[in-house]
């Protein structure tokens, strides 16, 4: 941690933030500038308060110099982490793993058309939501258990991993019955308690960024799951908030570069999520392979205008295919192959 | 709803929404304009999924015309609501009311001094947190239940109602033995289980606006938390995540006109979490209060230098006395007091 | 300057970036630390790339220290600075400075009605626009010089200071013979040119808040102006671009408290296009001098629903009556006047 | 236009709104719903200010049916346009155009060797900023003509077209003289007057989008533009402010896809400038071209170490030759070249 004292700060001033980096019990190390004074503290400590010490008289601001995280980090494990995807995928190497799906299991002939076209197109991984959160308490909250055994039935029938989400620590052991990967939505980002349970499970966890969270907080997720002992993890962009509103979310690609020098852990992309237009997730599913994604998470339904949910941004089977014949081509231009 | 078809949609694409309107069980009035055809959907349809049809050829958007929220809206009930606080003080009436206390309980000493003396300046409520939603699994998580008898006790010495975070639906229970208002932190907003969870209880909920939730997913949290059987919720505002760096969080006081308009419910301001910087707490606070603010929620620290969380946001018993004092002016300008 | 390398940097790396240090003239200062070495670069050297550091082998990131204003900050003058606004009228000292008109100037007779009763009602200056800056080319550009000429009768006969926009360098000079404050638009709080320009003239100079714009590019826009030979100037908020939709702009008051300790100068809120509906209005003005603003740019118009600009937005006359009423008291709570 | 009463607005309240909506000339179409009630305006007035009628007792909100923009738009031009981007080159078709150069021309020696490295690579224009837009007025502030007589030269030498940046009216002309495309910064985008002024030349204008300004707006910048007579316009996208601060702008993609629906127009990215480190740009380039950018600017600078102006986002010629071969093979799999 630095800490930069205001212009003109006194000696005392200074004095005084030297006896509270002291108090931490980290070292410290004053360098008299110019214009202001810089008291640096030197020592491991992540788990102090350094905000308080902005509190004191004459200091500026606090600048922290170590990642909050550290598990999930790239200099604790130089090589990149391949992650067991389920029925024998994985993510992470050299293929580009995909997963599709409805956004919600509606039924079961809704399911299994899905899921044998999808397989059929190149597809590792099925995803289907069994529990959906809905921020309106109106709409369909999704078929529960029954989900989940469509799901299970539809990985019997075409060999795909199974993905969905677990939304509330009460769910974690039912959820872990059925899937493969337990997906924690862009609400439960920060939903410390629902990522420890996941961690304490045997499944693949893969948390969603939240919509306002920045790269250390996404990280911080995926560090509560490896702490609690779980280092199976896929991390996954799914697209932020900003004030544009021609995308129902604005997909930031340039995580794919700076999750890939921050951490050993793979990173999967949401482009239906992430614009909320169905004719936007061609473009957005090639540019995320293009710029190093390790997996895509894709909505597709033999019947976006009836979806029960997220019709706007589900793009058919059709479309599905034909996008992946684009994305062979463009995952082997990065040295990849889908 | 509101169907935009795009300029040039053909009559067969028309017919196509039309048809879509009535699958969805609404009544269509179609309205040809200059350059563009609009399809209106007459009806009270708040449980479907609308978006989808913007997957129908020729369509440019979809405008919805309800409120997603209703039984938290002031539609539904003009006049506005007085919600009980605990030990007898309640939010939402002329009066102010003052909910201050530390970030953390660290320890009785600690919470009691504080305690003591947000009361002695006018506060009616103790804030503390018992359980605490770390981003970083290295920090502090709070005392748990220990912290939750102290608040107990300190509500038994100084009469101040306990508003005290629940994290997790596994702690509702726990949480309610001790507490007379139930926080839900801006990390949990979004979560729908722990929502309705907390309405199964007899105690006033407070759900803290999510870091970058819209106005409508402000007001549905709350319709959650009513539609679980609990009419008395509190609405906190806390800040949003923008570009700003010179402040935490931005704080929008604009949403205090807009919930008295959209909502019957109180609305508290959080100026420490608003702001993140104690030197511009009491400038925010008395703003909040000039806005129309029904209450604030304020850390206060004997000590924040050495405080375990929060200590650059946290202001001194002394601060918060000294600001007290302004606020009282200002509410009696807006006809109310503190 | 910090430069702060990656952890595991090579001893190499961190000489390189010691040299790097000197070619800028800096001087420099290792730090040793438990996981990662950081260089300390000493001196002022505001004029140096030094982002360009960055990309040295083993580098983290670049921690600026100074701010980069220098002119416009209070540590080059202590005391608050008093700005003269035209017609005997001053901001930035003990009376909160009222500035109301409509949008645009559209008539003699919609002009001097307004100027007229917002006189009446307190206001010190008379704003109104002559030359609009339309996103929409097909909208309603302003009346031009006829506006100005108007602007000048209004001052005339009531005693207010003008104050209007300037769009472009060739107009300074026509827009400097009519007004007593230059207003230099949110869109154009970046344009460096006109504010040099406007730095050239004798004439007070406020510019408004890029949509967004960082406190630091905010102030360094005042130090453009004032590098020009111009120190007589005014900081204006009027609300930032998020991902709220209930409100056209988020107006972040806290901004309030941060220039007072980061500035000399004085700092004026326009509520009006910070909220961007009428409604909002007189509350956000309550809180704007509650937090300690200098003054206030509101809108009013005599007749909202016909107005040629900014209708939504624009208060009655009726309306700034009663609400100057309101912040005198709030003023007096806070030690000032209105 | 489609007015949205409140609930329960009475027939008076309606009247009105009918009212005002034949003050604009416009025809009314009132639907009565089951909950509220909703007055369309039939008619193409672009140039009236609706929001006005949002005053008007009983309404709710006020939403726009028609684009803003109309000669940018892809209503009015169905086929693709294709601009001259000079030296022969020109961008919207099939070979997407790399325009590659150094932040600054710093001195002849400094922009030959870029010029002619990146022209080597495949590149067919060259950036460069003569006069440059600085937030800081103590930084560098560009050679001024001398630049744009280097830049001259370049073409000269290397066939390269020549993309560089017009700050202000006055500079138009002395620009024009040198420059095939005259570059409007993020900074000026909302510049109307600049725009117009450009617009009045016979040069290829390329506006970048503002930091944070709409899809609307960017493309009436580009009607600004169309407008004063100059069809020859070139889209930028460059990144917009976030809450992010691992990037120093985000890098939006799905403007792409949106931009190709909405309007004729090419769109070009700058990924230098998006992501603000050199480390993100190749994946930023290939993601760009992946999603059907029709061109990119690139920032190449020899010796990024001691750029005089943004050296953290600048790549070498190594890196961008490197890249180069990548794209190639990644335009081929979408069915352009490069």
């Amino acid at each position: 941690m630095i800490v930069i004292m205001q212009p003109g700060a006194s000696q005392t001033q200074v004095d005084h933030v030297v006896q509270l980096v002291k108090d931490f019990g980290l070292r410290e190390h004053v360098i008299v500038g110019t214009d202001r004074t810089v008291v640096a503290a030197i020592g491991d400590k992540r788990n102090v308060d350094k905000g308080a010490i902005e509190n004191a008289a004459g200091v500026d601001r606090v600048v922290p110099i170590l990642a909050p995280y550290k598990v999930a980090s790239r200099e604790v494990k130089r090589e990149s982490s391949v992650i067991p995807l389920g029925s024998g995928a994985s993510l992470g190497g050299r293929k580009v793993a995909m997963i599709a799906g409805p956004c919600s299991v509606e039924s079961r002939e809704q399911l299994m058309e899905v899921a044998e076209a999808v397989k059929e197109a190149g597809a590792v991984g099925l995803r289907g939501g069994a529990f959906k959160p809905r921020t309106n308490p109106y709409e369909f909250q999704g078929l529960g258990e029954k989900g989940l055994e469509l799901l299970a039935e539809a990985r019997e029938r075409t060999g795909l991993a199974v993905v969905t989400e677990v939304m509330s620590i009460d769910q974690v052991d039912l959820v872990s019955r059925y899937a493969d990967v337990l997906q924690i939505g862009t609400r439960n980002m920060h939903n410390f308690n629902l990522l420890s349970a996941c961690g304490g499970t045997d499944k693949t966890v893969m948390p969603k960024r939240g919509w306002s969270a920045t790269l250390d907080e996404f990280l911080l997720a995926a560090e509560y799951v490896i702490n609690a002992g779980n280092s199976n993890v896929i991390l996954c962009e799914r697209g932020i908030r900003t004030h544009e509103t021609y995308v129902r979310n604005t997909l930031p690609l340039a995580i794919i570069p700076a999750i890939k020098r921050e951490s050993h852990l793979p990173i999967v992309i949401d482009p239906s999520q992430g614009t909320g237009h169905a004719y936007m997730v061609p473009a957005m599913c090639r540019a995320a392979v293009a710029a190093g994604a390790d997996g895509l998470l894709i909505e597709v339904h033999g019947d976006p205008e009836h979806a029960m949910t997220d019709g706007a941004q589900s793009i058919t089977p059709e479309t599905f295919a034909k996008t992946m014949r684009e994305l062979g081509a463009i995952a082997s231009a990065v040295g990849r192959e889908c």
